[in-house]
Order: structure tokens, then sequence, then C-alpha cells
């Protein structure tokens, strides 16, 4: 953002006693340049849901995870470097929430299906994270395990050290029609 | 966005006759945080095209759904509370554009293609509208049936008053290589 | 962008030697719509990799390609009129960056595959220019040619006229688990 000032002394009045300073100044946008800026807080969020259809029980499945009221906009999956973990979060209703996700379905009842998410967070605070995402019909012990070794794989090609590596996910066995959900929401504070 | 303003009055000249007050003005963007608005108006858009590829079949339907020269950013699918409709929608060329849509295409001539979505909007305004996607190759009257009722499941798990539900859509047969888009655009006034 | 400004002079001493005037600007945000501006520059990437699963390979494709360390949210496809090529880009780590892209993968070893995007853009500035993307379990020169015609073919039904055409992209040969891609990078400068 550019902000421009300019400041204009004018003397109006030059008799003995008065002096009268104007001070403008003057705030302008020239070549206001909005990009989005980088999210400096994160999020892990899951949730399962069953629905009437796939994409009822994928909405269900936000609900229960509590961002279900918003529009997630995905994106490929990096934790901003120095981005802060939050337990919870709130997001305003309908906004714009960029998120990294795990995400499968299944109209089959018995199937179980699972989504989990892995974030390797560097030591060095000026270096991007991580975020894995995997999802299977299988248990959740099984993706987990796998989403948590591409996160650190993630890390071992990137030549960058490991600081923390945690992760989350969620298993459900289908009942009629249903979805999972893990995913790590950015946001800002 | 932060705006620090910071009022410094300097007395440079302290004789009888002259006081000179500087005011100046700070405008700094400290921890400027940038997310994007939430949006506050919608637009139901749709179109059917054909191409060479399926590709170009999606693009020439975003052309007739008067969408084509913008850059669509696909979101999961709520309007913002107390977001109006609006019947038609300029938008910036090459802008990012927040839509929910429904998409299929097909490469098989005389094949049926239908894409429609569903908007529930609640009667407090103070909450979150729902917006749903559906397609198949199928009627578009199958289609916008089932895409309504989505819409209708969406509010009733949320124990949502439905204000209003209305549905829009379209149905192409291919004649050789053929796309069908049906979305909410979200922007801003 | 809504910037009010306010001057309001105050004589706060009104003796004989002393005028003291304030200037207030007040800096408000009213109805302060903050929609993500139209990027002004692109940048075409490509990258191979191969990881344990498609998801490292394709992150290790998007680190080949100069881009892995950041949010890429994916978009429909179109250069903004005016907007100036650049040959490398620096985003932001983490950064939430609009992007148009080719991908594909593969765990067959031994398998060949391709991602390509062209850029199409017009004589006149004021208009917009479009991105293809195309990828196939192909060789480059193959996939290469079909970008080509999907993107003249998208300004011959805009009945624009070509300024110019350029494309890019990437084979690989499967080792284990691998992924190509091609994008054009959307961005500020």
């Amino acid at each position: 953002m550019n902000v421009f000032r300019r400041s204009i002394t004018i003397r109006t009045f030059s008799d003995q006693y008065h002096q009268i300073i104007f001070s403008f100044i003057y705030v302008t946008e020239l070549s206001y340049m909005n990009m989005v800026s980088t999210p400096n807080i994160f999020c892990l969020v899951k949730g399962a849901g069953e629905g009437r259809t796939l994409l009822n029980a994928f909405d269900q499945a936000l609900l229960t995870a509590g961002v279900g009221d918003t529009n997630l906009v995905r994106m490929s999956s990096i934790v901003p470097p120095g981005a802060k973990q939050r337990k919870s979060i709130t997001l305003p209703k309908g906004g714009l929430i960029p998120v990294a996700y795990a995400h499968i379905d299944s109209g089959k009842p018995g199937e179980v299906i699972s989504a989990a998410i892995a974030v390797a967070l560097p030591e060095d605070p000026d270096l991007a994270g991580v975020i894995m995402e995997y999802e299977a019909k299988a248990p959740l012990a099984e993706v987990e395990e796998i989403v948590r070794q591409m996160a650190q794989d993630a890390f071992e090609y990137r030549n960058r050290k490991l600081g923390a590596l945690f992760s989350t996910g969620v298993e459900h066995t289908v009942e009629s029609c249903a979805a999972v959900f893990a995913g790590a929401v950015l946001w800002y504070e």
C-alpha cells in the first residue's frame, strides 16, 4: 500500500500577530495494490457428517468442524512463517477463508472413511511450515500415520529442520451417505 | 485495518509574534491485516458451451454465463448474512471472483447434461444463506429438483428458518464436446 | 477504498499573540470494501517431482517450479488486461497466490506424463488474455500442441485478435510416484 503524505504550509496572514499555518496532509492511494495479506494464525478442524446427498454430507461435516457457514477457498498447503496455532477460531459468516483440507465421502453403508492432516513446523521461524492432507477408505490410524510421514518427507526433501509435527483426523462408519473432513484453516489476528 | 494517528505539536519559535504549530499526522500501517472482505452481493449465472476440448467448452459456458473473462475462484457455498441478490453483475476483467458452481461436461454427442444451483436464504438476515450445487447427465428438471431439496435440507439440519428458496440451471444436449455451468458469484457493491 | 478527510480548525487561544490552529485529519474507513485487486503481472512456472505419495510428488513439483512454499489458490484462467509477463517472480512464503495450472500424476513407473499451459494475449491491451491448461499421459510435444490450439480457439470464439501466443510445459518419465505441474502465477508489482 502506498500512502503518500504531502505537507503544504501556506502563510495566509502575514501581519505581526497572526501566523496561520495550515498543514494539509493528503492520503492518496496511487497505485494501491490490494493483494491478500499472508495469514498469521492457523487452526486445525475436523468433522464427519451424514446427509441425503454427498454434498449435504460434506456440508454437515463442515458444520461439525465449526466452519460450516463460511466460504472455504481451498489452497495448497503451507503454514506461513511465524504463523501461530490457535485451539479455536472465530470466522466471519460467509467470509472467504483459506484452507487446506483432506476430504472423502461415500454412499456405501458400513464403509469406514477417514480424513487426516499433518502439520510440520520448522525450527527456524523464518521458514514456512507444511500442511499435508490424506484421506482413504481406511481406519484413521492408518491414514494419520501416512499423513504424518508425508509431512516429515516434505521437510526432508526441503532440507528443513523439523521443530514440531502434529496431526489430527476423523474416522466415520457410513450410515447411508457420509463425508469426513480434516482441515487447517488460515486466518488473521 | 489499523490506522494509527499521531498528532505532534512542536513549538519551534517561541518569540512573542510567532507561533508555529506543525501538525503531523502519520498514517501508518502497523500490523495491517488485509484479509478479503466478506462479499455483500450475489448473482446467479448459467451457461452452456461447445468447444474442441472439454476445457474450451467450459470456457465457452463461462462466456455464455457472462463470467468468461474473469478468474473464478471456487469456494464452498455460503451466502454471507445480508448479502443482496443482483439480476446482473459487472465484474472486473481478469478479477479474482469468488464463486460456487455446478459444472459437468461430456464428449458424447446426444448426451443430455445439466447443472443447477439453489440458494436458500434465512428469515433472519443476521444468519448465512446456503448455496447448493448439483450436476448430472440428466434433464434439468430432475437436477433442479434435487438441488432445491439439498438447499432445503441444509437449512433443516441447521435448524434455520427458510425465508426464500430459488434455483436456476441449464440443460444442454451435447453436439460434439460440451459443458454446462451454473453458479452463484459473490461480489461487492 | 473510501478515505474521508475532514479538516477541523479550532481556535483554542484567542489572545493577541497566540493563534493555535490544529488540523485534524481523520482517515476513516466507512464502508470499506476490501475486494482483492486484479493482479497486474504473471509468470509461467513448471516443474516435475517424485515422492513417496502423489501429494508429495506434487509438492516436489511445486518446489521445482519455484512456488513450493506458497499457498496456491487455483482459479479459472484469465490474464488481466495489461498484465505484464515476468521471467521470474518473488512470492511471499505462505502467501495466497492466484494460479492457473495443469497437473497430472502417476504411480506407474515408466509412464510418461506431461503438463503444459499456453497463454494467448490480445492485440488490444484493454482486453483480457486467456490461459489454457492441458495435461496427459503423453509426450510434451503432443500436450503442448493441444494446449496452444486451445488458447487459439479461446481467442477465435471470443472474436479477439491475437497479439501473442506462448506456451511452456514439462514432461517426466515416472520413476516410482511422480507429478508434473505447469502454471501461470498472477501477482502484483
